[in-house]
C-alpha cells in the first residue's frame, strides 16, 4: 500500500510518500518534498500552486490513500485559517483522484512513531529516519512530518479500509450508496467505498 | 461587472451573484443559492460537492471576480477549520477559472450594506432585499450573506482592480510577473493582473 502524507501549510506544505511491504510493519521511503509558496503571492494563487503540486504527486506516485494532518487550534488564528485552507485543497485533491482520505491528529502521529504523543520535533525526525532505514534525517526537515503522518497511517489503521472507516467516526460499516440517481459526491462516496473494499482485501492488517 | 459571492460553510455554503449596472451603485440579483452537504458524508467528499457546485456557478454565470468571506476566529474551532477548508476550495476554484479573488471580513460586509459593522442578520437580509429591489427577502435566507458580500465588493472597491489590490495588502501597484519561465502559479498571477487591468478600465469606480 502506498500512502501520500500531507502536512498542510501555506508557506511550506510537506509531502511524503511511503510504501508498506510484507506484513505492513515494514515501510520504505518513496519520495519526500516541500511545496513553498511566497507570501507576496495572492492567497488563491498560493493555494493553486499547492494544489497543482499535490495533483502531480498523486499522478506520479499513484498512492492508495491520502493522509492529511487534522488541523487543530493554534495560537495564531491567521495561521489556522491558512493551514485549514491548504488542508481543504489537499482533501479535495484526494476526492478528485477518487482516493480515500485519512485524517490523523499531530499527537496520534507522534504517538505512532515515537510512542509519545507529546514528542518534540527532533525525536519525530529521528524516528522517521530509523523507521525508513535512512542514513540521514529526511530532507527537507519540514517534510519529515508528512512522512511521519504516512507511517502513522500505515501502522495505526492497517489499511485503506480503516482510513475510510475513520472518516465515518469509526463506524465499522459504511453507509450504502450505489446505483443511479446519486449526486456526484454520492457517486464518489460509493466509489471510495468500493475501492476501499478492494484495497482492504490485500492491505496488511496492523 | 458580475460578482460571485461565497459565504463558506461545510453544512451550508451560500452562493450569490450580483451584477452592477450604470454607475456601479445599482446592483441587480442574478442568482442565489445554497450548497448543502450531509454531515454523514466523508469530509473530502463534502468539499468535492461544494467545489463542483462552485465550478458550475462560475461556468453558468461567468463572474468577473469571486468574493469570499474572510474567515476569522470563532467560538468553535471545529467550525473554523471546516469553514476555512471550504474557503480554500472556493479560492482555488477562482484561481483555476483565472478569476481575481477578493476577501472581505464580515464586519466590512455588514458596514457596506447597513452602515453598521455590527448589524444583526435580519438587518443585513432586509438591506440586501432593498438594495436588490426584491419584494421578499432573498431565499434561502442563509444565502443572503453571499449576496451581501457581493454587494459589498461592488461598492467598496469599485471594480476588479481593487479586488486584486486588496489581495496584495492594499498596494496600489502589483508586483510584475510576466514572460516565459514562470511557474504555473506565477503565470496565473500575471494573467489575473492583466485581466484586472482590463476590467479596471471599464469597471465603475465607487
Amino acid at each position: 500500500m502506498r500512502i501520500l502524507g500531507v502536512d498542510p501549510g501555506l508557506t511550506r506544505c510537506g509531502l511524503g510518500v511511503v510504501e508498506t511491504t510484507g506484513t505492513g510493519r515494514r515501510v520504505r521511503l518513496v519520495d519526500v518534498g516541500v511545496v513553498r509558496t511566497p507570501a507576496e503571492l495572492s492567497p488563491h494563487l498560493r493555494l493553486l500552486a499547492v494544489a497543482e503540486e499535490i495533483d502531480q504527486w498523486i499522478d506520479r506516485h499513484r498512492p492508495d490513500v491520502v493522509a492529511v494532518e487534522r488541523v487543530f487550534a493554534q495560537a495564531n488564528v491567521r495561521s489556522i485559517t491558512g493551514t485549514s485552507q491548504v488542508a481543504g485543497v489537499a482533501m479535495l485533491a484526494a476526492a478528485r483522484a477518487h482516493l480515500p482520505l485519512a485524517l490523523h491528529t499531530p499527537s496520534e502521529v507522534k504517538a505512532a512513531v515515537t510512542g509519545n504523543g507529546r514528542a518534540e520535533k527532533p525525536q519525530v525526525q529521528e524516528m522517521v529516519r530509523r523507521i525508513l532505514g535512512l542514513e540521514e534525517k529526511p530532507r527537507p526537515a519540514d517534510a519529515a512530518d508528512s512522512l511521519a503522518l504516512a507511517i502513522c497511517h500505515a501502522w495505526r489503521g492497517g489499511g485503506v479500509g480503516s482510513a475510510v472507516r475513520a472518516q465515518y467516526g469509526g463506524a465499522d460499516t459504511l453507509p450504502r450508496a450505489a446505483g443511479p440517481g446519486l449526486t456526484p459526491a454520492q457517486r464518489m462516496w460509493a466509489e471510495a467505498e468500493r475501492s476501499a473494499r478492494r484495497a482492504g482485501a490485500v492491505a496488511p492488517k496492523g
